[in-house]
């Protein structure tokens, strides 16, 4: 297979993406179930546009790369609902490691190789890019459940301790938009989508 | 209304580009139309996997912000097919600008106006980071018709000097590309997937 071939291979096989859905709704869509290929996309413009809250230096340019390519893995692994009791993290975990592997590695390895460690580089959140990354991926489903009444919250029955844990992630890589989610919560236990316990 | 609110309000109004849809559809998720959020997805990674086919010097952070946003004009403009005849140009330019400035101009100026002059500069496509930007807005259609089993060239009867004409952009800004595409087209005739006039 030449690399030309590799490279086309790549860029039709993450068109599953799209068949891929995630608990948010998209309500401006009748409340459709939203994809994770539209949601990666939305992500990207997300870290685009709040980068001026991250706290301290990132890549942005990294972190948008990092960004467009952390749910492909789902394209095999599937979306983990983050609110779910009953995941096996490690299995997952594990699923998703054998999916970056295939997948990016339908690329030409130069290409190929540099997607799977900045995946990784995602999934281990320690850089301050990933840090960012993460961030962004915790405050986009908060913003969507707050336009939805509070959407795969409420449909759940989620707790707000659980969303609190879910975002202390901002509290240090981006300490206002930490203030935003904390806000945001209490307002979403104000109107009854999310549980007070 | 703060910089962080309109900060907010635009990334919450672009979540309506996921209900804008295209005439391409998704083979991998039962052949649904395709929405311009998704696709938008798909474009920035081609840029970025297809960039060693570029003809001379190109910025690909800036090639892939500028496919992020190229579309979100339709929130307000609509999808026009490529190979419809009926379409006023000049109207849908003129739409499509107001679009922009609208949407884009809910963000705060510094990061509204910047945004604004991409999404001009992908239109104009003049420079060569928008050539190799609508370049790849040519070949993805493509790469996914001959999917698909013609898509939405069989489906509409497109002829191949139309998909030739369209895809010419290639030939300057990725020689490799345009041949790449001479040969599917031709694969598509014989098949039956576009008309040979």
């Amino acid at each position: 297979m030449t690399q030309f071939a590799q490279q086309i291979a790549f860029l039709q096989e993450i068109e599953k993406l799209k068949a891929v859905y995630r608990q948010t709704t998209v309500l401006a869509d009748n409340d459709r179930s939203e994809n994770s290929a539209e949601h990666s996309w939305h992500i990207a413009l997300v870290a685009h546009v709040l980068r001026p809250y991250a706290n301290g230096e990132v890549q942005i340019e990294r972190v948008i790369m990092m960004l467009l390519i952390h749910d492909i893995v789902e394209v095999d692994a599937g979306d983990t609902f983050a609110f779910a009791d009953d995941v096996d993290m490690d299995a997952q975990s594990q699923q998703e490691l054998l999916a970056a592997k295939r997948i990016f590695g339908l690329l030409p390895a130069e290409q190929g190789q540099p997607l799977i460690e900045l995946w990784h580089e995602f999934e281990l959140a320690e850089s301050a890019d990933a840090e960012f990354a993460k961030a962004m991926d915790r405050i986009l489903p908060l913003m969507q459940n707050m336009a939805n009444d509070g959407g795969s919250w409420a449909r759940h029955t989620v707790s707000k301790s659980k969303v609190l844990e879910r975002n202390r992630y901002l509290q240090e890589s981006a300490p206002r938009l930490w203030q935003y989610a904390c806000e945001q919560i209490d307002i979403a236990v104000a109107n009854g989508w999310l549980t007070d316990n």
